[in-house]
């Protein structure tokens, strides 16, 4: 299949780069085009306009965030304008409900097809092709796009016909983890000051209750203060739960604990944690108890 | 292993059922006698007096809370009194780690072994004999209570010679569980608010982020509004989060998200929920976006 | 003075009215046109375009939110357009920091003046030309504009240069009274709980520790459970409270009260409390525990 | 009157002050008796058992939390074995709602009267007799304690026959002066980081919404950093905190706010804030956003 693909960060490049080794013929463009390189060299074109990734059947984004989108679909050279009639925009971004219903309608309008498909999984996952999939909008479009969900990720999940449905459930799985987060750095804090050993506790905790790689991982981090280089930094967490936020409050549900977290994660941004990963909101509570380093101040 | 069991409760009766059908010499005391007749049946002695349960070589404890094994330890005719020199106790009960530690020198001083082994697992699993035990206390103790872990228990965790050590885990795994029901609460309702079923919604999360069976169960009751009967009430939660609180309050560890735990099962409690699971904390969210039925008013 | 005033809400009515009875040449805008004919009625003029009312010395702007004043303002139709050169724009709105600091930046541009200048008071204060003035802008603009402050309120103060300062300061005056109405409702639900009279144990606050008619009148709308008619409606709160979110995301300042208090705004709304006084948030402790009425479900 | 004072505190010592300026036979006790010398030079009988303060037809305790107060008044040495039938106990400090309703009910076993008294301001008031004093016992006894009451404070107010009333108003005015210093805390510190001058800021405040001395004082402290000497300090606020919330399980009353004050109290404990004024409480948000000073760490 002809493909473009606008976004080569951190998660978009391991993308890119299975789409191109499953034999796509893939356009990439990226905002710096030194990032494009390596995958020229491994036999994408590299895009010097957004227009020549649009002049495809289907085009991937996969930005920081709902201005980049935004600025990139409807601008005066963006996908909106180019995508041809007939062709689909694969939106894997991490965005808003109401930016993606937006979305939704405005390449309806332009007899466009539009799924919305944000991904489960860190930078690694994304370079294996492990990702999760999850998918909403119209069958016949997901359909199309399945080929390239399945070499991209080892599952997809199909939400619902309305594409916001799929920024929802990536949302709050966002959510999940960082209350996840928060939960293991008060419990390892406790630990910690009760003197057990954090690793010990951290073992006892995957080996019963929590068997799961999320809890491991994170957990380990929060254990071992290791919070750099950061696989998903603080702002892009505190952004996300500012969208679960608006996206409650639009849909009229009350959400204390996720109110609690977006203080947390401002409170690691104006304490200097800008370059951290999220993980360190697990280092709050040790931090408020005394324990030196890691942030600022 | 002459064994004495005291308390016959959701947890109790299946672990003293367990060790008797190991083969130990069991003599079970349960305030209420009714409650132990049917372990008579099976070949326990049944006693009516605490002293006689005391007569052994190890006495288990798993009573509800702070106040009943205050009750049963320290009263005229308790468990401090009527053990033998060089016998031990093992409190399976969950409690606050300064009544663990005060439990843990009284002993010492009456020249009686003490191990603190609180269990993870529901009643279904205690039956089974599958509950994470875990221990602590002084290495010759444990070593000595080894055999009857292995018979209640699929697996033991031995976190400190200090046995508060054990008290802290256990209160902090469930205050774990806690977090976890809150935040799947609050994003089972805003997909339901979405328009996603919600088992559908909460498969998706078990097949990526969450495979694990916690997530599984209290999503599946929170999922279908299936709150009775209470495996695990919510006074008991309720009670779990204070001690978990005063565990952090005493070793100075600032805990926001157990402070909000706390109120949402006070609130639980203050809407008619004393029956129910505490599975129901997630279903605070869907009730305060305006959903009827569970609570009342 | 040549005056122009566009929105004549219920705070707006007053302000225009007293600016009309003071003996400037008042004319007036709103987008339903029979706001306005009561005071056309006494000597106002009616505009029925916004550019009429901008023919003049100064304007002032007392619009609902944010949306509503960049339409106004940034429209094709809109003040910027039409303000003559050198006159002033009066923003008195309850707007964000940073619409503030760009309308500031926009009338710089186009050679205009600019105050922000929200207002603390209710609408019979307004009505009653009693309000306090929060003022921000260059000295020049606000010199000019201080005859008018002195006819719409009792006292002006200035802030700074900066006209976004005026917007933080009406903000968190907001905020601290969302602050009182929740405190003073935790308060009085346990008073109630505990047999007190409300209105007894509310004398007992303001005749001691809070003497000032803002916990008199909070506390006795909670106290009465008497929410209508909205002063001061839930969505407007609501609004004031994101805003300041905001202006402590963009400065950096973790505020945990603040977001507690956007949470139990939400619950309002989602519970059907859309048209009532804000002070409501002061009757949920008592609906938490247990208590019918005033709300839905 | 023949007048037995037991706790001389900061607060008790001026009390006990103002009851022997009046004319009143007072015998003052204090476990340190050098804190009692200068009333002895002033005229008080210095008491070195409990007993002899006890031989009077009241005696006051002003101590510093429940467990001193139950072991003054139940110990063996105790005012309830000392104190002569038909005398009246009047307990001032500030203790739990369920102590207070157990002292009430021993008194009344034991033939003598009993009044809850806890009083509002701080030293310097009780120093010249403005207190407000919070009464609730059987009408007999507070008409008895009523002249006692003019000495000491400048206004009595009768809560109700039920003596725990009292301790449960004293307690929501402490809860809602950390609400006002937790909200000025965080609006200050916006103010701050928005370039406006805190003490004009606060200026702002007090003289339009909230013109009363608490806000202007505690306001001061926080605009200032001066949290030394502590008039009040932070383990006295995080005790009567930790009081509300007990009361308001114990009456079933869901209190967000007071768990949140509870963990920023923690918070400040954890931080080295022991010795601090809680005011400091409303130093959190700016140390949070990244200010040295005051606090360890």
């Amino acid at each position: 299949m002809k493909v473009g693909f606008i976004g080569l960060g951190k998660m978009g490049f391991g993308m890119a780069a299975n789409l191109l080794k499953a034999g796509h013929s893939v356009t990439v463009f990226n905002r710096t085009v030194d990032r494009a390189r390596p995958l020229g060299e491994r036999g994408a074109v590299v895009a010097h306009q957004v227009s020549e990734a649009c002049a495809a059947d289907a085009v991937f984004t996969m930005l920081a965030d709902d201005a980049a989108v935004e600025g990139m679909v409807f601008g005066d050279e963006g996908v909106l304008r180019h995508l041809p009639a007939g062709a689909l925009h694969i939106s894997s971004s991490t965005i808003s409900m109401g930016l993606t219903a937006r979305l939704a309608s405005a390449h309806r309008r332009a007899g466009q097809g539009f799924v919305a498909a944000p991904v489960f999984g860190r930078p690694s996952v994304a370079e294996s092709g492990e990702l999760a999939v999850i998918a909403a909008g119209a069958s016949e479009a997901i359909n199309r796009a399945r080929p390239l969900f399945e070499v991209i990720g080892r599952r997809t999940f199909v939400v619902s016909e309305r594409p916001e449905t799929a920024a929802a459930v990536k949302l709050s799985g966002n959510f999940l983890i960082a209350s996840m987060i928060e939960g293991l750095g008060e419990a390892i804090a406790l630990a910690d000051r009760a003197g057990i050993d954090r690793r010990a506790y951290l073992k006892i905790l995957t080996s019963t209750l929590f068997p799961v790689p999320l809890y491991e991982n994170y957990g380990g981090m929060i254990a071992d203060r290791r919070f750099e280089p950061a696989g998903f930094a603080v702002p892009l967490g505190a952004k996300d739960l500012r969208l679960f936020l608006a996206a409650a409050e639009s849909l009229r549900v009350p959400t204390p604990l996720a109110g609690l977290l977006r203080d947390r994660l401002e409170t690691l941004l104006a304490q200097g944690g800008e370059h951290l990963d999220w993980a360190a909101l697990g280092f709050l509570p040790a931090r408020e108890s005394g324990e030196g380093g890691v942030l600022r101040n």
